[in-house]
């Protein structure tokens, strides 16, 4: 069983991507990630969002994937950790052949550190 | 590792149902579903429910299995997406032969949406 | 379908330990959990944590279980359950050999039932 939940925990955990890692590469001259803020919400509800992200709600991800650049790394990320809207996202991109990460916490964890964030 | 981590977001998304699934259902002259609030606490704590919802705490379902209707698919919520009493009433229900699914969300999700609750 | 779905849920099921348990043991003269909060924070952010746990940070667990004892049962917890700090903490407990579980709700679900807790 134990190995059982070492597996399991260790799939588990190569979902998600840390802060730390999407703030390393925001700082670099040619970043490989793109966050995508995939909340099915309108500007107007969502107010903000992470700082430089791509607005591309999961509901409308499928029929815009030929608009993503393969060479990239997604990051996704909902309103909070308690949804399950990263990972339909997460699970359209790995399965489109895109490498993608759901931000570990999500936008609630994100805004609770103090991490950027810009208004739209 | 791809198919690994796609097949872990399968089985995981499988799990749960969206509130517009179970908001539609609802509408229905003969609703397929039956949501369980599953919280294993008095009225007086809870205060209020999803609207129709029946009150069957985790803790005292596997006593109550046989007043369940197997022509029916079961929608288990607890508080809030952080617990585990939903996966676990789940757990029961798939194991004793019932449809089920967790609420994506859980209750803090449904009235974050400003979907219908009522008063207990 | 359904099997893996069972299977699933018992093994992310098996991750976790309630309240209840963790509450009855430290009720015991001889107590066999060790309650470790993980939160890679400084005391005067966290200012408060469980009663009597241990604070060894996820990021510098690896570097520190020579000093825990494997007669014991180790219980991690972080601010909540959106987080994945917990389950990378029991992910390096388990594959050090340890009996290591993630406290379900995390300190957010123990602060929100009012169990106790101590300034540090």
């Amino acid at each position: 069983m134990e190995t059982e939940k070492i597996n399991f925990l260790k799939t588990y955990l190569s979902l998600y991507i840390s802060h730390f890692a999407v703030l390393a590469d925001m700082k670099k001259a040619d970043p490989e990630m793109v966050v995508l803020d995939v909340r099915n919400a309108p500007a107007q509800v969502k107010k903000n969002q992470i700082k430089g992200a791509v607005a591309l709600a999961a509901k409308d991800l499928a029929d815009h994937l030929d608009e993503l650049d393969k060479s990239k790394t997604y990051v996704v990320y909902d309103w909070n950790a308690g949804t399950t809207l990263g990972k339909e996202a997460l699970l359209t991109l790995l399965s489109a052949g895109f490498k993608a990460f759901e931000l570990a916490g999500a936008l609630e964890g994100w805004k609770g550190m103090n991490l950027p964030i810009e208004e739209i």
